[in-house]
């Protein structure tokens, strides 16, 4: 194209639109480096202001996804599905709903990334158990999949080129926030794994990304649309992280309790988030065509032992041994356990989900910068909810830490982001919202 | 400062403020290389956005001001006065304007700049002066100052070396057009030159920087903000460029221009804003008290003598002849001449600033880019304002060309910018307002 990147810098700054053609010119100019990326970060921060609409959104979306490998899962049978969450604290989701949906028929090929600050990767989680492979060859991949239904495998660095560039730009320029920019950077990465169904969990409060429930919204309804403009049946809800979702925090902690949920005695909002999810991962599919039947199918295997017995196929398939299932006390092990009692008696008015997330971290259970190395056996269990009652006796959470000194600040933490009032509190709604187009209309629907 | 960079960006995207604290580490990081220009290109566009306040623009151009060599002008006597003009077409101002101020007892030690695109540059149209020494050792400048009451000469490169990366890093981000960027850089040069009184011309109109009056008026009161608050009398005027200043655009034909000021008989509009600003700079000097006895001062200079030989003197004292004075076929000469007709009866309506500057560019009396060469003999003169009426056998303008084939071109592109219409049309107002700071508060006066 023959003009300065200046000019198309200008045109978002003045409120227009990007055409196909330019925000092509952009990504290809971005990952080949022919415009430095002092200009990429004024477009950025352009975008931030002015937005993009659907369409410029959509394309940015394609331009990413094609930026580097786009994972042809064409060996694969079925309808295959793939399943993100905007990332949150005690989200162990991913794990119990491979199996589960695995175990009723799905296609689940799931690549998934590392934890960063105070939310946790399911990667990470998967590699507390001894022997789990998380680097797959493609064929080994495949071959899993097409013979237990799942396989969960690290993203490989070659996927979608243009979003690490710009993301690593986004992170040190304060452009981060912006929805299109987070949908586009979400759904480039989902495209480029070639499923056919994307199922997304949009996070919203204090320990989630978005942190008004009417913006995880629109981050919901932009990402469906991207996904429906390219070709992809595209569902997002809209849930809750204003409190930790699950009751552990921490790589192999995590691990324990999504055994709970496959046995069948996981937190109940978790085990809500999970069922929903897998309801229409079962309904996309086609392998039932009513939620209720879907749900009925979910909660058979997860009674009869098939999630669970699952579960440790894939573990075996991918290199891991089960025997953790039964024996957690084969996973890595914290030096430390110190309980956390209530600090009064009163009604928990709330749990400070980021703060919980960071409590964590700084025992090591996360990173705080890409390079760090974690600890997989620390990290806290919680006992209370939002909405709970307490004693001055009531143990609230376990800390499982590698020493006293990190134990007894990670209590003050704890006790920094549990909030015991004197008034009752309501329960935190787990799913606000479905988000879904429908007759070229992207639609949202109240829980 | 233990923070990221990008926490700085994030202050300034939310409309928060920046401290003289955290504006200094930026600007230093700028120049020492610390803060990378992704995260300066990224601030620059939030600024775009959010603005910055009275406060934060003044100590921006002052840690822009001290980013390099700080002029010390204590070696001159006398209060030193300095002028600015935004820059337009067919603006002679500073030349003449030096030479009568000078001859009137004012000390006018002046650095200027080369032009760029359709505006013209003081240095440039002084290098047509056969001999004319623009890079004096300062040594040599302060000593015709301190004889002659003024001398014009080049600045250097390592003023406000915080200005030149920020323009560079604006130019190609679309972040020029920003009211505290513009203010901060002209004035950052300024405050760095050491004068004690900064008399600025603010042009509006097509041929301006700022294409209304209203944007004018805001960046000559953020500029008189800037230069008060940082301890110098500043004054400015909001003149008109919807049409060229003066008649002749180009190097040579403007330096004869000059001289026909000196000689008293320049164009009124080019001698309306020459005298209001020679007014201010004896007003703010101290020479005379009141405008009407400055105006009387400057006249009689211009018609006793004393102003053109003031002229000579410096041109003399700058290793220049100032045989041109009378003889101005000693200045560079353009082969070909090209007088252009109106192309019917009528009235003058408008006369494109901007279109004029640059036919006299494309004949290559001007820089595209900063490495382009110039000739210095090219350009145009003008023979009309908006408002004059005219027959179809009014010669409109004469063309200096190096080639036929480039006068030609020139001859359409002077047609397509001055439009003769049917209908009279009012001239546009020359001086349109004075913008000074009195008892701490930034007054407009309109004229």
């Amino acid at each position: 194209m023959n003009r300065n990147f200046a000019e198309l810098i200008e045109q978002k700054k003045s409120g227009g639109e990007l055409s196909e053609e330019e925000i092509s010119w952009w990504i290809d100019g971005l990952v080949s480096g022919s415009i430095p990326d002092y200009q990429t970060s004024a477009m950025l921060m352009a975008i931030y202001f002015r937005g993009m609409n659907a369409h410029e959104t959509s394309w940015l979306t394609h331009c990413i996804s094609t930026s580097g490998d786009v994972i042809d899962l064409s060996s694969l049978k079925g309808v295959k599905c793939d399943k993100h969450s905007s990332g949150g604290v005690a989200d162990t989701v991913s794990i119990p709903l491979i199996a589960i949906a695995a175990s009723c028929g799905a296609v689940m090929p799931k690549m998934s990334g590392r934890g960063l600050g105070h939310s946790g990767g399911t990667i990470d989680k998967l590699e507390s158990i001894p022997g789990f492979d998380v680097n797959l060859t493609p064929l080994a991949f495949m071959e899993i999949v097409n013979r237990l239904g799942g396989a969960i495998m690290a993203q490989t660095g070659d996927v979608a080129v243009a979003d690490k560039k710009l993301y690593a730009l986004r992170d040190v320029t304060a452009t981060v926030d912006s929805v299109p920019l987070i949908a586009s950077s979400i759904m480039g990465k989902k495209l480029a794994s070639g499923a056919d169904v994307i199922v997304l969990d949009v996070k919203w409060g204090s320990g989630a990304f978005m942190s008004s429930e009417s913006e995880a919204i629109e981050l919901a309804k932009t990402m469906v649309g991207i996904g429906e403009d390219n070709g992809k049946t595209t569902v997002a809800y809209v849930t809750d992280m204003n409190e930790p979702l699950g009751n552990a925090v921490g790589n192999a902690l995590e691990i324990v309790e999504a055994v709970q949920v496959l046995k069948g005695h996981g937190p109940a909002k978790l085990v809500d988030v999970i069922l929903t999810l897998c309801d229409e991962i079962l309904m996309q599919s086609g392998i039932v065509q009513k939620r209720e039947d879907a749900r009925t199918m979910a909660m058979n295997a997860i009674a009869n032992g098939n999630a669970l017995q699952r579960f440790a196929d894939i573990v075996r398939a991918q290199g891991g041994d089960p025997a953790f299932i039964d024996r957690p006390e084969v996973l890595p092990q914290a030096a430390v356990r110190l309980p956390v009692y209530a600090p009064r008696s009163g009604f928990v008015t709330s749990i400070d989900a980021k703060g919980i997330g960071l409590a964590a971290m700084h025992l090591g259970a996360g990173r705080r910068t890409k390079e760090d190395v974690i600890d997989l056996a620390v990290g806290l269990v919680l006992d209370v909810k939002t909405g709970d009652t307490v004693t001055a006796t009531h143990q609230i959470a376990t800390v499982y830490a590698r020493t006293d000194d990190d134990a007894r600040t990670c209590e003050q933490e704890i006790l920094g982001a549990i909030v015991v009032g004197q008034a009752p509190v309501p329960r935190w709604q787990t799913v606000v919202a479905k988000i879904s187009r429908a007759d070229g209309v992207v639609t949202y629907e109240r829980s």
